[in-house]
């Protein structure tokens, strides 16, 4: 059955800090207007709203997101729900709005990725983020999302005789593209010494190796590829592949716990759909939670042999001037990680820098980026690849 | 465009119950489990599972059900993600199964609803239902979700002069239907007497007012209908529509809070995307979480006038040998309610009917089905219509 191609017409983004005078609604509502904003639409025309978002009844004490934002920018009336899939949420719910339009269900349609992580009710964020893992099987035993990612690095270091200063480059890369993005939590440049000496929070991860949480809210505006010219007539950005995959939740479930097969099976669909392989892509939004997934996720989606993903990374090869670019607005690391709306920050930034509209962060003559977003420690994995559509 | 018309080809479902031994993934793999083997299909055979879930991260401290249930049923590996739109979190799911399977993404999908509201963490269940409300608007200010259906209650019986003991049939129906149903929670009758002199809840909803809590999980096979011949020679269900829309979730923000506008548009969408109306309806599963809210309901989808929703059940045209039969299976009240399942439960039970193994409670030559599962206190409505397939 023949679907129809999806593009986006607007993006939109609030910046990613602690927000303690706004809410979730409030959070959203700026992205999803600037989004509309951008792609010149009006509240009328639009169709559907897809939310992804992961800790908000755990945190915030509010679900039902789907018609709360939707009536609160306008939209009551409209298809809306939410979507969760861990961190992997924000993808999740483009995924959706990307099927949506392909096959004929509907012609315009708004994705919002969305979370408030400071300020929170009923649980502290270390408790909603463990959400991700396997309650039965890992975090009742008490071991942190942290503390999964920490045993993750250390079998890695073990396993391939790296060091914990190899996984530098991959901080000091997000926070130098930070530097320039003013969306961006953390837009301090960070040294190799400082990496090296920051703060343990679970031994070998340190708070350089970690991602920052915060509040913060992206949106794009979806329809098909021929109608794309009726709302903008330069910056249209195709959607090539959209796929997703999982995994064993519980880490000790999977028989390589240092091969993200959901990556893999992820990013390689995406592959296909697209006709397009690793060598292709221009630039590489990964889901540099911790470092450790930075390396993984390099090698699962076959930028890096299994084992080399940090060689990459100290080759130079991750930096903007490098064979691929990665975090190239400063990623989770450094433009911070509000986890459900995170997939949607990844996927903003590629399309901004296809309309090369990245600022001091653009990639020269970027034609074909891929968005790469994971759920807990890999056990969902969604990709997208996008083209700048002339 | 054209999209494919989407058969179910298999159901399944848990007793309702408080399942004090049983975790999420155990009830929703005996659900999604027994939907395949109804099906007759092989786990490689499918392309996707979507869960339907609401309370999950508060109550259970446990998101990311899509890879955690997938993989627990022998799906490792295929795409998987929740679906959340409060109560209406079943339905919503279905409908995103619907899509991906007429729009081409997909062609055999697994749709689960699930909810465990007893053995909870980090809140209490009264908590957890109060996030279908307003968190920053309503439920801070104290009033419980009940609460505010009591409020519907109070200002339905108000304008248009209604008495409590008026609402007697919804129970004594949804009782009488279930006793017969042995995946029932309540299966004891109940007489108008006992209706009138149950405990108070909110005043003036008693405790046979209000649908059970409880866990349970309930599941459904899709594919295409040219598919699904290769499946099953008989009892193919068809939808012959799909609908959502939505509305404020704060009552207060609604013009005239006793007119579920997202019904009636829902509804009336589903209607035309199947060319039928009202009348045509055999059998109409609705949202009776509370009295009050079967009455709405009736009168928004177009059974009853406005006013007239309680008048149609003490005529007796809901009973199962009445104009339109509800509740044919027991409803959310004597069923019991497991939230983010429920919506999953009326479209079984529908199928059930219109495949002639509803038992006991058959309506004799049911065609047309409709079930419509409602989220908050009508904020998120989605309707579905289904019909027997030669």
């Amino acid at each position: 059955m023949k679907m129809r191609d999806v593009s986006i017409i607007g993006v939109g983004q609030t910046k990613v800090a602690e927000h303690w005078d706004r809410s979730l609604r409030h959070l959203a509502g700026e992205a999803i207007l600037a989004a509309m904003k951008d792609a010149h639409i009006e509240p009328a025309a639009v169709d559907a709203l897809y939310v992804g978002n992961m800790l908000s009844g755990l945190l915030n004490g509010q679900e039902h997101l789907g018609a709360l934002i939707a009536d609160f920018v306008g939209l009551r009336g409209i298809e809306a729900l939410k979507v969760e899939a861990a961190c992997g949420s924000g993808a999740a719910a483009l995924r959706l709005g990307y099927a949506m339009v392909a096959g004929g269900i509907h012609d315009l349609v708004v994705v919002c990725g969305v979370e408030k992580m400071t300020d929170t009710v009923n649980a502290e964020t270390t408790t909603g983020l463990a959400m991700a893992a396997d309650a039965d099987y890992e975090s009742i035993h008490g071991v942190t999302f942290v503390g999964i990612n920490a045993l993750l690095m250390r079998r890695y270091m073990y396993e391939y005789g790296v060091k914990h200063e190899d996984f530098a480059p991959f901080t000091v890369n997000a926070h130098r593209n930070a530097a320039s993005n003013p969306y961006a939590m953390f837009r301090e440049r960070v040294t190799v010494e400082q990496f090296s000496r920051a703060r343990m929070i679970a031994d070998p991860i340190n708070l350089l190796d970690s991602s920052g949480i915060g509040d913060g809210a992206a949106a794009v505006v979806l329809c098909p590829s021929t109608m794309a010219g009726e709302y903008r007539r330069e910056g249209v950005v195709r959607i090539r592949a959209s796929a997703m995959a999982t995994d064993a939740v519980a880490v000790h479930d999977r028989p390589d716990p240092l091969w993200l097969s959901a990556a893999e099976a992820s990013a390689f669909k995406a592959y296909q759909q697209a006709g397009v392989g690793p060598r292709d892509i221009d630039l590489f939004e990964l889901h540099d939670a911790f470092t450790i997934m930075s390396a993984l996720s390099l090698e699962a989606a076959g930028f890096a042999e299994r084992g080399k993903g940090v060689r990459l990374a100290q080759a130079g090869e991750i930096a903007r001037e490098g064979r691929i670019p990665i975090c190239t607005m400063g990623g989770l690391k450094a433009r911070g990680h509000p986890v459900g709306a995170t997939g949607v920050y990844q996927v903003v930034e590629v399309a901004l820098q296809l309309r090369g509209e990245a600022g001091p962060n653009q990639i020269p003559n970027a034609r074909l980026g891929m968005a790469q977003n994971i759920g807990g420690s890999g056990a969902t994995v969604i990709t997208h690849i996008l083209e700048a559509q002339d």
